[in-house]
């Protein structure tokens, strides 16, 4: 047993068996509204009504992908869950179901995993509801790691690729522009100590501050409902901005076999963070010219003959984005 | 770059992007006959031909699950699939199609890499032909993981739960009882150093000695296309044996309500093993009486009304099995 701040006693992964701590963690979990077998057995069964599902897998990495000092249990939960349902809506797809599979070490208090689960119901039920988790698997590791996969519906649509861009089409986004970026780029100035590492003290001031760009980043609200509108809208292409908007749109274009010119009074405030800030989850897609468009989507730009991304009509080459092998120096917690 | 044994030069995931990395790794991976839309896109769209899909999930770790000392990456590929594969299986269904994310040291060689996926390939390939990856993630993290998520087709079968058995079944196997246990035991016992930490060199000796031992645990071949067998012949109950005989049995008798009781002249020469052995991934089903057992199924006991496990009209409460979080110790390997 270790001692909680609070001072009641707090039971381990390593004290409870998994047998024990699944007891604990299931209840909390969200129901699926597509089960047709449910979390107990070797796998679930879920219903895919128009004989088609979609699939996306993503994993978190305590270190590069999320830090204790800055992430409580919840917020990880939380981002697990809405980083994955963004990937289902970009391909205009509803929501349906997680596993969730967790390594922790193994003095990772029980009720630790209790918040991670109120955390992936609170954001299945905010953001996709009718989503639940149908199964998972539960590890000993030093290094705590998360891996979600998800799965969605498109309940008669075509998925929407990102290889449909066509010249003419009107670019769009649904959701924020590098407010994620913003809030990561605070903490590591400001939310840290002497030495440079994640510090939960400052951390709260910085979150008192700043606390939508603080959330943009740990506990991000991607417009999931937009995906399957865009779909129903006529949207040509869609992806979900993980690594960026330049980078992102770049992939679009190249998929596509177009380029792609954004329009600069379109980004906000500071276009560069725009451009090249990462973890927005928002929605980018493009549209036929004239077409209404759907739920939060605003004009950004529009798709040209040719290749490539430029902004105000100038080429913009720049990397911008996150690779995780560029960005992280395995030190740091 | 890193000088490799055979002194060329190997490129590392901290020198390759994600993307470059990822080009390596995508061509060797095996194609699925279920993809609608393949990787490439923010998430892929599988077929479901009867509006049904199993999922299941399963991470493994290096230090409590693989050592890279006994275990190429070619083995940690295969093993990864073969156990996943084995879940779906034992809900008699078809596997179809897998999702992969790899979190690795940025020191690790994009070849490791490459080698991982050919032992998904071949893994595929001899357990579950049509079965392909299509999708996945690739982090970077101080603890090399791997998780699975697995996808199955039923074909119009009713799925085989755990709670199917009924009193008077015959309880049958398909694959080996503690071939894998007894692999591991051996390289906990001499593949060390005299710290007790994994050696290479012990291992190949022991390797050379006991291939079959090693391989069950390191490289398991599960009787996956027995699963569908054992649905199509009626079994009332199945699951994969990944934490042995008499943990898992007890599972389906606690699940169904009833008893199960072994025959111990069925379990081979060393009895103990063979019940408390854990990661053979062989199929344990119930059929009712009479029935022509499917595929590699042999009877080892029947389904007695009551509760529990008993071996031979004996009640055995031995434990046995393997938990995550009582069977590793945080250090080695």
């Amino acid at each position: 047993m270790t001692m909680s701040g609070s001072g009641t006693a707090e039971v381990t992964l390593g004290e409870a068996s998994e047998r024990e701590a699944l007891k604990r963690i299931f209840p909390r979990l969200p129901a699926s509204s597509a089960t047709i077998v449910g979390p107990g057995d070797d796998a679930a069964v879920l219903s895919a009504p128009d004989a088609r599902y979609v699939v996306t897998t993503d994993m978190m990495v305590h270190g590069p992908d999320f830090r204790w000092a800055w992430s409580t249990p919840y917020d990880l939960g939380w981002k697990a869950a809405a980083t994955n349902l963004s990937d289902i809506a970009a391909m205009g797809a509803v929501p349906t179901a997680l596993v969730v599979a967790i390594a922790a070490p193994s003095s990772t208090p029980v009720s630790d995993l209790e918040s991670l689960a109120d955390g992936l119901r609170d954001g299945c039920a905010a953001l996709a509801p009718g989503c639940g988790v149908v199964g998972g698997d539960l590890s000993v590791s030093d290094t705590f790691t998360i891996a979600v996969t998800a799965f969605g519906d498109l309940a008669g649509r075509e998925p929407v690729l990102r290889s449909g861009a066509r010249a003419g089409d009107v670019v769009a986004v649904s959701g924020p522009l590098g407010a994620a970026a913003t809030g990561l780029r605070l903490l590591f100035a400001r939310a840290v100590d002497s030495a440079g590492e994640p510090d939960r003290a400052r951390f709260e001031e910085v979150l008192r501050e700043h606390p939508e760009l603080v959330g943009a980043q740990l506990r991000p609200a991607p417009p999931i409902g937009d995906g399957p509108r865009a779909a129903d809208a006529g949207a040509t292409a869609m992806l979900d901005l993980s690594d960026g908007l330049a980078l992102d749109a770049r992939r679009v274009a190249e998929a596509s076999g177009v380029g792609i010119d954004l329009d600069p009074s379109a980004l906000g405030d500071d276009v560069e963070v725009a451009l090249t800030g990462g973890e927005d989850h928002s929605l980018l897609a493009t549209f036929p010219a004239g077409t209404a468009l759907p739920g939060g989507f605003r004009a950004i730009g529009a798709v040209v003959s040719g290749a490539g991304l430029s902004v105000g009509g100038r080429p913009f080459d720049e990397r911008g984005g996150w690779d995780p092998y560029v960005g992280w120096d395995g030190h740091g917690g």
